[in-house]
């Protein structure tokens, strides 16, 4: 039986390898859903190659044009974003991909745990917002989520049955600005933001990377995933980006999973666990990669990292807070509105305003997300005193 | 219950490692069995604080002085090596872990596989010599055998259940000649060679480990223990001893084990698998293990690793001459009656000249070492041609 699959977000960098994956396996998956936010044309082609059941266009202002691009083809076509969230509900679907970007993904993701989907989780905003809400779900809806991110994906390759994780080892390239100096930071352009050493990925993720505010998400996102304390992830900058990620058990073994960069294993990991099937590809030489480094990361210069260890430290809406913050600089950041180093001015004020809540509900996460985005575009605009 | 341990080698660098084990988990192990080839003395001190029910003393001249300095403890003290290989089979012992040097642990880890028990192995000169036989009648007697060199414990810690594994790429320190030139290596000492820079280990394995047969070796026991053709293992030179060994799957992902160097590590899982235990000692530590590096193996000046190679791809007993003609050279180099690139040149030609068997049984076995033994002997004593 062929597995069915939801991709949300299949117009992005890991939605497009997505659909490589499930092309070079037409035995073992087959496509039931594809949604994107505005990218028509694309979505279009894909439905067209692919033969999915469904396609949602969140940006209703594209409807009309992609139901036009899809009019010959026996397939439904919806916009808007509650048909994008429903989607994940349709009953043949057995992995929904969760590959948008942002707290978006909050919603959908909640309802395809709610449908007993299994979730291969590449928005870890989801987790970040909503980690607590999210897994307690996931338990009672006997939804597994498995982990997209290279980083995640790693650390669950590594994992055994019966013994407990002791710590988590979350690599991290540093990105393009790991060398730099304050004083360069200061005057760093989007452009040069977007120039990821090692991964191609979307705009708003290769931000997170070189303010390294994707790596604490990752924190986030590896205590609700691995059930670990804050204290028992620790970040490892290891610019060759070759081990993805490593967990050390009871005993002192470390265990790590390596590879070279490449989105389509993990993606397909989660796809085909627990077992592995062929994946075309350049294999990991050590003749290429004769020298893997590792230094602490340095929270000094890149302060995203230290806020969300302590908005993870802090709990409840504290991390809601500092992604919707964080969406807004990023932002903000590519439309030239805030410099590098101004984003995490920002974020910290923002924490310091938007009221805390220790036990937030779905609702609160709502009103939280709202609030912050409004304080936190009051202060790009007006800027931080 | 506690699970008995009966430990061959017990004064050796291995046993004396595995007795901390013990002695730091006095509610999961006991010491049932301890044996020794020569050291009366260590053998009597360990017996006095472990209490086993049996110790074997192999040379049979020191049987007076181990009886004296235990007569007053409740301890059965048997000499020979037909003791030493029986004691294996009694009944309470759930664990034999094999760490005699050489060829000698043929005998014992045989007798102790068709008595059903969990092998330990240590000994890899065991696989070496009569891999086919052993791993056949390990799965005739159900017993299994878990790996205690930090190679293949690594590459076991990775393995998964359903998914074979691609590829094994064993790691090697490259020994304290690494970087030595042929010159250089014509006229090292024994004294240098015993200066492993990672591991601090016996006298013949730390040779094996300067001339890389160790590796050649570790490269057999690879393809028994893991059921893999020599063209899926790999050598790659790690002088940081950092990553103990790594496993390729189908769809590329590589996992390995790391840790800081330290054999309690693998005997302790050797034991406790598959759970694992806490174990006391330094963790591993990226802010100390800042660089790794990876280099490919010389096999102009390191042969060994090449006849090892060439020995497992003829197979039948030409693996069985290669280590017994290796356990001559050794001995004799230890000795300064051979030289360090002599060593090679005597396992080559006892290679050439001693009769071939393709399909050995036990009795060639015993008879090709004794014969090898012979021609190498003559061969160190008279010279290479």
């Amino acid at each position: 039986m062929k597995k069915q699959i939801a991709i949300l977000g299949s117009t992005g960098s890991i939605g497009t390898q997505a659909l490589q994956v499930i092309e070079e396996h037409p035995d073992l998956y087959e496509v039931y859903a594809l949604t994107a936010n505005n990218k028509a044309d694309l979505l279009a082609e894909q439905a067209r190659k692919f033969h999915p059941e469904v396609v949602v266009i969140a940006n209703e202002d594209r409807y009309l044009q992609l139901k036009e691009a899809l009019e010959d083809l026996p397939v439904k076509v919806y916009a808007g974003n509650d048909a994008l969230s429903q989607v994940v509900e349709a009953g043949p679907i057995d992995i929904v991909l969760t590959a948008m970007v942002g707290y978006a993904g909050l919603r959908p993701t909640i309802n395809a745990i709610k449908a007993g989907k299994t979730i291969a989780l590449a928005n870890k905003e989801t987790l970040v917002v909503a980690g607590e809400l999210v897994t307690r779900l996931a338990n009672e809806y006997h939804a597994p989520i498995l982990p997209v991110d290279s980083e995640h994906s790693a650390v669950f390759q590594c994992l055994e049955m019966n013994n407990p994780v002791h710590k988590v080892i979350l690599t991290a390239s540093g990105g393009p600005f790991r060398t730099y100096t304050m004083d360069q930071l200061q005057t760093v352009t989007k452009e040069q933001a977007l120039k990821h050493p090692n991964w191609h990925m979307g705009a708003k993720i290769t931000v997170d990377s070189a303010s390294m505010m994707n790596k604490g998400f990752e924190v986030m996102e590896a205590k609700w995933l691995f059930g670990v304390r804050p204290d028992q992830i620790e970040v490892v900058v290891h610019p060759q980006s070759v081990i993805h990620s490593m967990v050390e058990f009871e005993d002192g073994a470390v265990k790590a999973q390596l590879g070279v960069p490449d989105m389509r294993l993990p993606i397909q990991y989660a796809f085909s666990y627990p077992r592995r099937v062929h994946l075309s590809g350049e294999r990991l030489d050590f003749s290429k990669y004769s020298t893997l480094t590792f230094e602490k990361p340095d929270t000094a210069r890149f302060r995203n990292l230290a806020l969300a260890y302590e908005a993870l430290h802090q709990g409840g809406n504290m991390p809601c807070i500092v992604n919707a913050a964080n969406e807004v600089v990023v932002s903000a950041f590519l439309s030239d509105k805030i410099s590098f180093l101004g984003m995490s001015d920002v974020i910290e004020k923002a924490m310091a305003r938007v009221p805390f809540i220790q036990i937030p509900d779905y609702t609160d996460y709502v009103e939280t997300d709202a609030e912050t985005r409004r304080i936190a575009a009051e202060l790009v605009i007006n800027g931080v005193k």
